[in-house]
């Protein structure tokens, strides 16, 4: 049998909800928690909204994601987040044991592989999954911001 | 003249809130943010309170910083930390471009030193200031914890 829920799947709604900070113009990465197959946690980058250069969607679905299960752990969950994460997300990851991540789009510059950051050795980490539609959409982000500088 | 204002005085701010993380039960770890000779935020570890890893004294530093100066970045700001920064809090202090960091003790397991993490190359970093009591006190938070299990 086919299980729907699987990374592409997941992944859909950690762009939907980069669609949405596009939509209020914040630099549009989304992200979902999940732990068994159901979303406990969804954001999206609001580094613009709030002043606040913390506010990246990984670090809001981690905060997030422990509320709902009550410890600060994220063992057994799943981060899917549209771009690859930054060094501290990636930090604020390992601190969480959090099991996978799934990352779309990679970020060469500031991601945390470039960067060198260290993840939990229990964390799982797989790139790529829907790239060509996360990296289209910054791109599109971008174009559309110096346009309208 | 003497500045009374130096970091020193300012570490020491640093230090009353690491002790505040104490009595609290959370690894006493202690910061304060200022500009121009001013304290604009004051924060303790909270992870255990809040169940939450992310809730770093600096994290939370930055945070109410940014939001007393009404925007994200922390120009001409110094943060003083009792203990070396991680990697999630080294990776934030790089977003916010803060001008100057002071720590007080080494974290030679988790500190962004040991573990490569990138500030913005318009952030200097001093270490070591009031070094021993900052040690002392996480010391003592650790013999007193495992006293109690």
């Amino acid at each position: 049998m086919i299980n729907p829920f699987d990374d592409t799947y997941f992944m859909r709604k950690a762009l939907q909800e980069a669609e949405a900070a596009f939509e209020k113009g914040e630099i549009p990465v989304g992200a979902v928690v999940i732990i068994d197959d159901k979303i406990i946690a969804r954001s999206h980058n609001l580094t613009e909204l709030l002043n606040d250069v913390t506010a990246h969607a990984e670090m809001q679905a981690i905060t997030s994601a422990a509320n709902f299960l009550g410890g600060k752990y994220l063992h057994n969950c799943t981060l899917y987040v549209t771009l690859e994460p930054c060094q501290m997300c990636a930090g604020a990851l390992y601190w969480s044991q959090i099991s996978k991540i799934v990352y779309g789009a990679t970020d060469e510059q500031r991601g945390f592989k470039a960067m060198g950051t260290k993840l939990h050795p229990k964390t799982k980490v797989i790139g790529g999954v829907l790239e060509d539609e996360a990296s289209a959409l910054m791109k599109r982000f971008f174009i559309e911001k110096r346009n309208l500088n």
